[in-house]
This record gives structure tokens, C-alpha cells and sequence, in this order.
């Protein structure tokens, strides 16, 4: 953290300028600092970590006063965060922000999530980043409840940093009776795809994706999603090395097996 | 693994149906069992593990022979696997393979393939999957001595599986001097990104995304882009579970901290 003046706290989203989450996320950290929006000009929800390498990029600036600035970019998430480190900031944010998501990431929904995706990006360039999700989809979600979690999480890791590498999934259950924050893993489980068959206009047969959360393991008390349900906020720490080492092991002592001769 | 009957192979990529890198490895998979291609109806590069929710997705059968047919859809990697497992296949895949990717996906570069994701998505599903890259991004990439490689890697895949929640990373160096296979962790490093910035024919500024991959720790010995470096084919053990267990256990002592009185 920068011993002096203000934070410079980045902050973007998947779901668009106009998101209530990121108005939520933007009231909570405006005193830590002076804040840059940087957010897609639309929904990018389910991006993951994609990058755009197709077409060029173009940058609006939408508001601009003392302490907060606010762009749109044509990209996604991830790309929000590589812009803005390489070209819109004159200097490395101290802290990267993503989210309020409208609708949870814990599990393996970090995987798919563009919420996610940008704060993984933050990581790898070594800033501390957290994404923050509500487990609401609603449009006019309420984050009342959700912001006094994110300002103690917020000043903890603008105060303490996060190891290189890491980052944060806060996940936020829906309501006012939230029990408190519960440290967590990553839950297995995954998205059991009902897929909805159905024909268009011109006789055409198409599938829309949609489904349901399978947890692999819903005895265990230490996961974000046995904490969420029972409305916790969970705080998963995320590595970038997806590496597994206890595999990785066994994988060297039979080596010579792989070898082509 | 199944104990009777020719293995059912499930191939995607993220290149596209008439990518040599595809035909490659159909041609490898073959002899192992039968195999259904369902790729991306066009590049899907860089996409990481987006998934398609906004839109409906449309299957075209293209090919349809003794051992192989190939499906196209207007959807991400992710996607091919999931509307796979859920509906086109009838019964689940023994193996998925992803690529062979047209340049590489070694450390970081994970988190942005769509080869990658898709190989994620087979895991997520319980089912063995391994992503292919080739260091080469020409359209017409040589995978002559990428071949023998991967074909031990599906042999050994085959018949021993892998750890639930873990795929494989695997890249060729181009070149015809392969020295052998390294079993690797993934390279700290990040692509340090030189926006392309331009003006387009309106007059309106614009940004390229392009870059080159900066090593962290070049110089050591047990990582893929050493392995690559060296003319090593590398093979990463990777996994869903993205949590890092030694800071949840330093995060979990310090918990009271976190609370909201």
C-alpha cells in the first residue's frame, strides 16, 4: 500500500454502468479514496476472464469530478483492467474493486464469472483485487445490507494487502439478517444444465443454456456455500496458479512412461 | 474409465472447424475410440470459460461417418462441452480433448484460452480432459511432431483417468527437435500489455490489445515456459479448486477482525 495521499481504488463491474451494484460499490469506496470507473458499456455477465482480440477497443469518458472519474469501454471485464493499468490511470491502483455482481460467484461460478474474471486479471498484475457478489439477480437489488460487510473488508485489505497471487470471492446473501463473515473454500459442485429445447420463428431448433447448482458436498461446514446458506458472507481467497501440486508429484515419478521413444 | 466398448472421445477447440491444429488431433484420437467433434462455428480465441446466456445456441451437423461426427454451434468452447454432455451426446464422453490449440497456453495464458476453459468445463463435469497447444499461431501450423506426443498423453489418459477436479495443460514447442515430456507447475508471469492506440477513419481514438508474456521467475527450472524453452513438450496438472489454503488459514485466525459489529 502507498504510504502517502490518497488510494487510487479502481473499480469495475460485469453488469454495465448503469447497475445498481456498482453504484453501491462506488458509495462504499469513495472515502477510502479517489476512484476510476472503468466498466463495459453493457452486460458482460458469464465473460469469465475472455479478453477482446478482435476488434479495437474504444474509451468514453461519462463523468468526471473531484475524485471520481467514470469511463465505458466496448470490452469486457478483464479488458476493463488491462486498460486501464496500461493506459487510462497515470499510476498503478493501490486496489482493484469488481462487482456488486447482481447474482452470487461462489463455487465454480468464479469460473465463469466476468465479476471474477477482472479481479483475476487485478491479481496477475499484482494489485490487490476483490470481487464482490450479491446473491440477488434482481435489477433493483437492495445492497443496504451488503455495504457495511464490503467497507470492513475493504479497509482490511487496503490496510494489510493480499499476498501476490491471491485474491478475494465475497460472496453476500440477499437480506437483512445477515450472521456475520465466514473465511471459506471454494465449494464443489457444479451447473447441472437444463438446457431449454425449443424451435424459432423459422422452424430452426435452438437451446438456451440455463440450470441449477449441484453441491458435491453439502455436509461440509467450510465451503462459501454451506456459509451463504447459512447467511454468512463468504470470503474465499483465490489463487492465479491453478497448479495442483499433489497431482504434480505423482505425475513426475511416472514421467518416463510419457516419453516417446 | 469404461471396462467394455470403443471409448466415446469428445473433441473441441476454439479455432474453429477448419483448424489444422482440429484435424490433428481428430486424426491422433481415432484409433483410440469414437469420437464427436462439436467446435465453435467460428475463432473463439481468447474467450477463456465464457459461457453463451444471452443468446440461443444452434447445432449444425457437418459431418456424420462410421467412428466420427462433427457438430458446429454459435456458441464459446464452454459452451460445445456443455450442450455435449447435456444433449447432443447420449451418453457421457470418456475423455474430452480440447485444441490442438494454434499458439500457446502456458502459465497465465490459462486464464484467457477458450481451449483451456473448455478442458475446465470437462473437469468441472467429472470427466477426464486435457487442452493440446502448439507454439505456433500460423494458420498452418505443422503438428507432425506434436502427434507422437499427444498420443502417449491420451494412451496413458485413457487407461489411468485423472484425479476429480483435475485437467491437463498441455503445450508443444514447433519444431521438429523435441527433446521430451516435463511435467510442470505453471509459470508466475502476466502479459504486459502495449495497447495499440490509434485513431479510426471517424476520427475516434481507439485501442489495440497486444503485448508480450513477462516471465517472473525465469529462472526457474520446474515451470512449463522453461520446460517450452528447452524444447520440452509441458504438461500441467491444473485444478477447479482455485483456493489458496494457506492464506484461508492465516485469513481464518484473523476472522473476529472482519466481523461488522
Amino acid at each position: 500500500m502507498r504510504k502517502s495521499g490518497r488510494p487510487l481504488i479502481l473499480i469495475t463491474n460485469d453488469d454495465g454502468i448503469k447497475a445498481g451494484g456498482l453504484a453501491a460499490l462506488v458509495e462504499v469506496a469513495k472515502p477510502f479514496g479517489d476512484v476510476v470507473v472503468v466498466v463495459p458499456n453493457e452486460s458482460y455477465s458469464a465473460m469469465s476472464h475472455a479478453i477482446t482480440v478482435k476488434h479495437p477497443l474504444y474509451v468514453k469518458e461519462v463523468k468526471r469530478k473531484k475524485g471520481l472519474i467514470l469511463y465505458k469501454v466496448n470490452g469486457t471485464p478483464a479488458d476493463c483492467i488491462k486498460l486501464s493499468i496500461n493506459t487510462l490511470l497515470n499510476k498503478s491502483p493501490d486496489i482493484i474493486l469488481s462487482g456488486i455482481n447482481h447474482g452470487s460467484n461462489s463455487s465454480v461460478s468464479i469460473h465463469y464469472s466476468g465479476t471474477m474474471g477482472a479481479a483475476r486479471e487485478g491479481a496477475i498484475n499484482s494489485i490487490p483485487s476483490i470481487g464482490f457478489s450479491l446473491l440477488s439477480h434482481r435489477h433493483d437489488a437492495d445492497f443496504t445490507f451488503a455495504k457495511p460487510y464490503i467497507k470492513k473488508i475493504l479497509r482490511h485489505t487496503i490496510t494489510s494487502g493480499l499476498p501476490k497471487g491471491t485474491f478475494l470471492n465475497v460472496n453476500i446473501p440477499d437480506g437483512d439478517n445477515l450472521k456475520g463473515v465466514k473465511i471459506c473454500r471454494q465449494t464443489k459442485g457444479k451447473w447441472v444444465e437444463e438446457l431449454i429445447e425449443r424451435e424459432d420463428p423459422h422452424k430452426r431448433r435452438y437451446f438456451w443454456l440455463t440450470g441449477y447448482f449441484r453441491n458435491f458436498e453439502p455436509d461440509a461446514t467450510d465451503t462459501d456455500e454451506y456459509a451463504l446458506k447459512k447467511s454468512y458472507v463468504s470470503v474465499v481467497p483465490c489463487m492465479i496458479d491453478t497448479t495442483d501440486h499433489q497431482y504434480l508429484n505423482h505425475l513426475k515419478n511416472i514421467q518416463d512412461e510419457l516419453q516417446v521413444q
